[in-house]
């Protein structure tokens, strides 16, 4: 039989101490796919059973030198979040700290293999700690997670009558208590509608406490395709996501309409700082950010992408804390835009519109992930004294902070001309 | 003083077994800039010393859960890939196998907390295995990595000589050999001189070996730069990096002059496979591509975004072998088609123009990250027998052909309506 | 005194029978400025002394071969829609007939002076008409006219409280009874206040009746400001057009938003009418229709471009009927797509988001362009039993559905190969 | 017989004064489609019968308010720049004099019926003059018309074998020679083969003397794919245009690559100018330009306009000298960016990369038209001791140097906040 992927016998590992090579040998005699090791693996406790399924595994592919024993919590992560586990990278953390934003510190860890990112980034928290004040302002002006399924009509006019019906408030209700049901955190707070030909591409977007809120969203928006349908039986379902939502593609959309966090961040900083700790002049700080974020960026049909370096704040935050690294492709999507006031100080501010961010779900239950959050105090879901996803608005305001610190310090960096050199000192390899 | 960072006097950790507490205490007392403990530290072998530094920073800091111990080289990471280093976070590694490539057969890593990615994955390359043939093929039609500095004139007329200057195959030549003498490895293919105003973005695209290349770029550019600018002494260098790159910012720029590596990828699968490993119809997967990474990427405004997944794919596999994972926002761009043979098979395409990878430099030298390239024989430099760049242009293919295989099996599970129950079922938060 | 123009004698051209020469030499000696002349002249009926002006300025400047005598009523255009009139340029009209559109059949006039353009899109409508039925079904599905004023704030926490007094419903309801008292026709829709830095830019959307509303929309804007800066006096008034509207330059905030009409067009053509009439099969147009439509308008970095001709059909009915031809870079997004359906049939719909006309304002007033308008019984204001806006919404209705005649015959003759040969035949210039 | 349209008996018009009625029974009796009227006429003089046919098709369609009789010649229509042909449509020409390019005066033909279009430009052109010197200075950096045919392969190493011969010295001197021999003045640049999928997208660029060259092009390009057909007999030629091209959609790679004229103009205002004829200040101008033009822009998702009203200015120009109105989409790309100099002055920089014109070819051999290029010396073909293609590209420049005359003067009406005044005082409905 063509799909058969190996019998139901178990490996009894439990019995005695079990030896890895009689393991391997019933895998293979067995025919047991690697992927349900763990299913077959009988006679010891959960955790050391995803352990040694992750042993046996290695075995049988001939890894050794990708860590796997110390440091991992195989109940976290199986069924959950990898599957085929055979160990764990692990990725240097460096910690920023003194970095003040809206008058609290915070130290901040960023995961990164790129020489200088760090130190970069704790140079432009220290222009902003010794310009005094609050540090670095900042504000969530929107916030909210999209998905957006695609349905077919054969006749437009049913297409033109699913369209109208969900702009009617009545209707919109049912919807948005079908939605909030499949959920205690998500609230639904718009569709989009948008006809193409017969087709339609509804763009729900809603708030998710604390959660980046994918899944909630897939959750609230197949339960409405179910109530739809019945309503519209006519309606075929193509897709549940149709990249109208858009996940993960660079996209107008959400630079224009927002996806996740919308976060401003603003710090001003006196001349004499900007030249002493940046070594650097204000008029050349601005001249540079317009050519290079404004002009450049334009001139090269940038999509959102009006900044230095954002995408290295936001990766690097983002791994650190468990948020989902591919989602840095939207999520790192900044206008940089700089000024000298007329006291000669310097203003510059970062405009976020779309990080998708959480404090729970996804990889921040794995514990260092969750540790990670833990040291700037925004770790799992919001105390019962705050909203419900403030903890999740928090991390959306320090990363954007945090990119705000590094573009100030960059932007100095290339104006000196020292980038590559710094770089190049740091970064090269020395074998 | 208030730029005072600390004395210059060491702590003397090798004179006796150290307690954590003195160290702590000595640092504070003498005011030692947290990045510099490093440099402070006396009387034992640098690992030691470098452990040490990550002990002492993490006690004043108060770590705990993000571990440090046991799988971090800090000799790999000091001075390198990372400053202030507190531990490292730990990504769990999954494996896809039996990934038909070009005939041959691979183990592919991928760094991933979300649930259902690796084995999703898996799913697509069963399909591919059971189609039989050589799997996947592949093909690399394009290598360069860029850089842009910015160049100012005052007079139009003399960014216009610049310009022209540069055109002259001569003159080509002569910044050709000033550029590729900064690198056994880079060798400089063009420069797109892009006027603007009286700026001007020069783009140098160089093929560098078996590195990602951003650093070689950088210094070649540099000494050019320094050549110019004795030719033409108006020339004011504005920045380094214009943004007109691109690096790590969505832009149509390198969406359609490429960077890094442009692969093609390609599969073709029987009807019959398609029915039975992935239980859709080929002709509804054909239809839902269109809509979905046509239409719906097109309606939203997508820049290079044309495809269902790719950024996942390309995040997991950049984060497990050492990769910049801020690059996959550009490395991410794809377009996926898929079209209806004659015979009934499915034809599926990636087309993939900007993969910026490499297999030495950036974070490839650390040991796990190394390891997980050996998986897939490319680690390191490109053996003697071949060209240089061979490795890194294997990574390029494996990853744009693992991107095919999840384009694949996404798409049908989309269809089928079964990514969110897989969803759920393995990532949600269970506590 | 540098700023003088000419003093305020008049020219006394109603005395006798005047001379041009005479006339000329009087604003010569006179220093009267050339756009003054009207101003200048007296004793004669009005449309005389347009008329004269335009005489004398021709005199002046030499104009001989720009016609001006016969077809141009200046009563028409002086003060409203050309300054320094000197003539007037004719341009073909051509007319496609038989045009059947919702069920009803129309004669479309199209200027152009591009050879085969409006025998190709006869061809579309003959395939249509053969097709039977109702002919192109289409459908307004939005309807809004847009201007988005810049304001500044020193502080981030200003413009944030002027986003948020905005989103309030009474307030809304303030502005909204503001903008709406300027006009009989807009009501304003709502307002889109995007934050950057911060500075708010308010995308007004309104819809304007049988005007295009571009100086509605401006009007309203303007009393807006006045009364949202006595309320929030830190407020700075920019720009009343941020290009956040955005007026004549291509964005995704049109294509996405819609700005104007939104339209879709569908027909449907059985393949015996396909092989007949445009001698090819409908596979093969569905497969260049997604390779160049969808694939190489993505690969180009298209935004909103995703057709093979829709401004050649916008520009031409454009200048036919008076709308702003520079409107056609919005106007001519448009999204075609192509589709086989089970029978065999071939099923074409045209989606065009931002089609900005009107059959008020503008250019339509000219007595031409009117009757270019009346040919297809929607000239002026729609008539009273009708709602605000009909006619201006059918406009938009045949433009798509012309584009869509338009695309099925080009599509054709592109597989056909016959493009080039129709076009050299019909465009090379004999002498 | 289904595809009858209409005998081949002619219409004997020139036995006799023809009678209209006549005319049209006969049209009619004999089935005689409505384009074909022009060849069934016999007895008389082509004009004469171009023009009978002309009235025979308004009496037949009812026309009566749309004029034909008195400005065109209907034999520069006829079967060259339009089918059908009902009469024309006139549109208002302004003149803006005192235009100083580049050290010569011009005065400019605007065809518009926007009011204060004329007017505002004609400011610009007057700060301009008062600024001195050589007024707006240009220069044209690249030039090259594109067209961009699909082909396709079934099979991926074949479409790589393509693009790799296409990329060999000597056989692109072959394609070049085999395109050349096409034309007597297109002489082609470049092939970029873009490959996706299995598929190539080859994208010819050429310059074509003072032709736009569109039809040089797609007629090179059809050559050369016979000539490639016979190497690559497996080779499917998909369509002779695959929006790679790209005419007459907003697309990024135009932007980026350039199509026809790439030029720059520049100019330089002293404070006082700016404050005496445009009534604001330099620093106001800047700071809203920045706002608008870059910042605006960039959030509305802008690909190529980064500028206040270029589409404007290129409309009413391309309208009066007779260019092909719809290629605004693409040429109206530009960048305007403003500085405040060390001295004091503006700095004004218009950079307009995709300038598709001509002045032989399209509407530009019409009468007026071909008045209104004469109007600044650059009517036809380039003068003997020029070098081809210098009146296209001098059309070019001054387009973008009207382009910057108009985005000063519009620039600073927005400040000043009269825009709406102006333009409700002299465009709005008097009726």
């Amino acid at each position: 039989m063509e799909e058969k992927e190996g019998g139901q016998e178990t490996i009894a590992l439990g019995d005695a101490k079990p030896e890895l090579v009689h393991a391997c040998d019933e895998i293979t005699n067995k025919n047991i796919p690697l992927h349900a090791i763990e299913q077959r693996i009988t006679g010891i406790d959960t955790e050391d059973k995803l352990r040694k399924a992750v042993e046996i595994r290695r075995a049988l592919l001939g890894v050794v030198d990708i860590p796997w024993a110390s440091d991992m919590h195989y109940s976290s992560v199986y069924g959950r979040c990898c599957e085929n586990v055979i160990g764990y990278v692990p990725l240097p953390v460096g910690a920023v700290t003194g970095a003040i934003i809206d008058g609290k510190e915070f130290t901040i860890p960023m995961a990164t293999t790129e020489g200088a990112l760090v130190a970069s980034t704790q140079r432009g928290f220290k222009a902003i700690m010794k310009a005094g004040g609050t540090g670095v302002q900042t504000y969530v002006h929107a916030d909210g997670m999209t998905r957006a399924p695609i349905v077919h009509f054969e006749e437009l006019s049913d297409a033109i009558a699913l369209k109208s019906w969900i702009a009617m408030q009545e209707n919109f209700a049912l919807i948005e208590s079908t939605f909030n049901a499949t959920s205690s955190y998500a609230k639904l707070a718009k569709i989009d509608a948008t006809i193409c030909g017969t087709d339609l591409f509804l763009r729900f977007k809603a708030t998710t406490g604390d959660a980046m809120g994918m899944n909630m969203l897939s959750k609230g928006c197949e339960q409405v395709l179910i109530t739809l349908k019945e309503k519209f039986p006519k309606m075929k379902i193509i897709s549940l996501s149709g990249n109208y939502c858009t996940d993960k593609k660079a996209a107008a959309l959400n630079w224009i309409d927002g996806r996740g966090k919308s976060v401003v961040a603003l710090a001003t900083i006196p001349a004499s700082v900007v030249e002493t700790v940046l070594h650097v002049d204000v008029a050349d700080l601005v001249d540079a950010s317009i050519k290079k974020n404004f002009k450049g960026s334009a001139l090269a049909g940038a999509m959102g992408g009006f900044n230095a370096q954002a995408a290295n704040i936001v990766s690097a935050i983002f791994i650190a804390t468990g948020q989902d690294p591919a989602q840095a492709v939207v999520s790192s999507s900044c206008l940089t835009e700089m000024e000298k006031l007329p006291n000669g100080s310097l203003k510059i501010c970062c405009t976020m519109p779309s990080l998708e961010v959480g404090t729970i779900g996804g990889g921040t239950h794995l514990r260092p992930q969750q540790a990670a959050l833990e040291m700037m105090g925004i770790a799992g879901p919001t105390p019962q004294h705050l909203s419900y996803g403030e903890n999740a608005r928090s991390l959306a305001k320090i990363i954007c902070a945090t990119v705000l610190a590094a573009e100030l310090s960059l932007m100095a960096s290339l104006i000196q001309g020292t980038l590559t050199e710094a770089h190049l000192a740091l970064n090269r390899s020395k074998a």
